[in-house]
């Protein structure tokens, strides 16, 4: 069906009441809602309590709704009366990462700075992007397509959690027990990147991950290296000799059956990442490398988008204070984690991966597991009506034609709304890969926000027009 | 020349004051007098006190002598006057290792528990065998002499060493600024083990060692696995890849140029040695393993008492907290040892480590090392009179033959003495392989402590007839 209210008007109205945006923006980034800190645990709250105004403002009926943990932000709006008219849910995250190291920060984490560089005005603070900058994005898009029209072009109804930065731990069972007050048609994430300040993008792509611990045990309590070394199984060496086989010479991962089902990208996919003209260079560049790593014959963006990898995230094991101690250790740990491409079936990677180590467990060794996330890559396919209208929203506002890009990293949420509500989620994020996000000096781009207001006043219009 | 002196009234004498030599060590072991850590530095103290007011009590000069760390204890007895009787040195140490993990302590490890086991009593406690049980084998052989017949039958130097837990940061310079009062003609080191509770030892073969910590450096900085995995530098990963090479399929260190100056044992020692009767079996059961390791083709002895090794005693990087964080370390560090047979340059075994590991620095890569200690390993002239009189002494007390007999452990100070004074020591000591030294439950046989002071005391009758 096609949308009776036009965008058009609503977009003048977003660049008209662009400063006042910014300026709630920053009333927002004023209220420190780190989620890892119970000192914080007020304020947490407080940042629930003043979306829920602006929402109910906005002509949403909004309630800030308990967890286990730090409370959740849901909200509805009907939409235009007595149309069928599509259903999306939005969902954001209000907590933020804390702001130490803060001698690092140029200016105090939680009072925004407006300060100038290459691409005009950015705002500074914790959260400016991630992820309160990119909730606003939407948030001022519905109170401008409300001051224009009084409603909204579509049913929309918003989720704001407030503990994604501590993992999202009540986040499946909150989705589970309101499922039926949170069903539509359809889920928009706004948390990821857009390609470059002059290109939108949307994530179709996100890895999963399986993350392990591995503790090999060996003697039965730490031994003196003069008495048995040489004579004994030091549990580190084995270790190391093990996991110092986890790639082969190709930089492929050897865990049986790893790759048994991974998809190689369409050849459309590869050409429009050889379009998109990455520079690995300057990638590598700023963390101080110089040289591509990782699998044989593929480019730095698919190995990122489309490849599984095991990265050894942390080993420990004897002796690792100061100085010296003669030491053979009974055990040896270390966390290993795979980012998984859809398809790729994390109890059948985590099968292989103990396979792998058992099969070279060393006489009297003994290995001990413990897994802390095996979620799925995701996929979202290309050819959905609201991929395709967010396009076109996109497309409405920017000059550039929206990339369709993947994500190393791993958003469960869009995985969770797929178990808990059973549909799919479009990323659709604004935030630069230069953002600092979880880093002192947090900043988001005012044309980042300005363009992101824009966008999503637009694709609200398209998606009516479904 | 011979000793007017005999030992025969003495060793009664030792057996009729037993149980309070006994008592004597239990009150050592309760001054928890821990080398490493400074909350314990008054402690340490408290012990060099106490020896000194023991020592002085048996007719010696005795004082505490400060270094730039732990003091020293030094004491000296003239022996019978007007006799031309040799002059030894005895050196043993009073600190002790941390007790810690203390809940794995069955009773406090500074509260001396006195158990029956296989052997009869035994005592439990940090120190219970090393050192001070050890120490107070001659301490109390000389409070025997000296009550038997007022003096001691040769002139006898003590030092008492607080701080060889900690590497012995300040021994040889004190050796060198004290070497004229330190001279003597040989050095009574009193740190070993017997070759079983029966079975007396000398130990003529000490390993050397070289510690080393290595770290490699990747990224400026920690990051994120899911944006950069797969495709940059992990440095933990490239650790344990270069790590697991150190040893070849047959067990031999990979390091270049690592066996050019190993010597084989002769003949001789090895028929000693297969004469022993070791029992690897026993020994591997002991800590909870099984199956040989190491060099192939080559004994257990062989391997622990001329064969140089490389164990890892340490490693780390990353994230190594509860629960997981997906994080690519910037740098990840590994400490590692190598026990040395004598003729093998630490310096040449330096060169060699770093080359292995330089060789295979991954691009982008950098090693930062750190060297720990640099020890040569020592072997003892098997004809020298001392050693044949100690050799003696021991037969007066043990029916069975003592055992001239290899470690596979490193005692620096018989290095330093020879370096800082000029002559050799003898390592004669009573522990068991067993006494769980540097862990938790450390003990001591009382029937070792027992006929370590009869040997003691039978050694100066034999020592005094030279």
């Amino acid at each position: 069906m096609s949308s009776v209210l036009s965008a058009d008007p609503v977009l003048q109205q977003v660049d008209r009441g662009f400063e006042d945006s910014l300026g709630r923006l920053c009333d927002l980034l004023r209220i420190p809602s780190v989620s890892t800190d119970p000192a914080y645990k007020g304020d947490v709250r407080r940042a629930a309590d003043w979306l829920v105004r602006e929402l109910s403002g906005l002509g949403f009926d909004a309630s800030v709704r308990e967890t286990a943990g730090h409370p959740a932000v849901v909200a509805h709006h009907p939409g235009p009366g007595g149309q069928d008219v599509p259903h999306i849910l939005y969902y954001g995250h209000y907590d933020v990462q804390p702001a130490e190291p803060l001698e690092l920060w140029n200016s105090p984490p939680f009072e925004p700075a407006i300060v100038e560089a290459e691409h005009g005005r950015r705002i500074v603070a914790r959260g400016a992007v991630d992820d309160k900058g990119q909730v606003m994005t939407f948030i001022e898009a519905f109170r401008a397509w409300h001051a224009v029209h009084g409603t909204l072009p579509i049913r929309v109804t918003v989720l704001l959690e407030g503990e994604e930065e501590t993992g999202s731990p009540n986040l499946l069972p909150f989705l589970k027990a309101n499922a039926e007050e949170l069903k539509a048609d359809v889920c928009v994430i706004t948390d990821t990147n857009a390609w470059n300040i002059d290109t939108p993008a949307i994530t179709t792509r996100l890895r999963g991950l399986l993350y392990v611990e591995a503790t090999l045990h060996g003697p039965s309590h730490d031994l003196h290296s003069g008495m048995f070394g040489g004579a004994v199984l030091n549990p580190i060496n084995a270790l190391t000799r093990i996991l110092g086989q986890i790639h082969d010479e190709d930089g492929r991962v050897r865990f049986p059956g790893f790759y048994d089902d991974v998809a190689e990208p369409t050849d459309e996919e590869k050409a429009m990442w050889r379009d998109l003209g990455f520079d690995e260079s300057a990638f590598l560049a700023g963390v101080g490398l110089k040289t591509p790593v990782g699998e044989a014959g593929r480019s730095a963006l698919e190995r990122l988008w489309s490849r599984p990898t095991c990265d050894i995230n942390g080993i420990w094991g004897g002796y690792t204070g100061e100085g010296s101690k003669t030491v053979i250790a009974s055990k040896a740990s270390a966390k290993l984690s795979c980012r998984l491409v859809p398809a790729q079936d994390p109890e059948k990677i985590l099968a292989g991966i103990k396979s792998f180590l058992e099969e070279r467990t060393p006489a009297d060794g003994r290995w001990e597991f413990t897994v802390f996330g095996r979620s799925p890559g995701v996929q979202v396919p290309t050819d959905s009506p609201y991929l395709r209208a967010a396009m076109a929203g996109l497309g409405d506002v920017f000059a550039n034609k929206p990339a369709l890009v993947g994500s190393g990293g791993s958003i469960p949420v869009g995985g969770y709304i797929r178990q808990a509500l059973g549909f799919d989620s479009i990323f659709v994020g604004f935030g630069l890969e230069d953002d600092r996000i979880h880093s002192p000096n947090e900043k988001f781009e005012v044309k980042c926000l300005h363009n992101g207001i824009r966008s999503h006043a637009a694709m609200l219009a398209r998606f009516a027009a479904l």
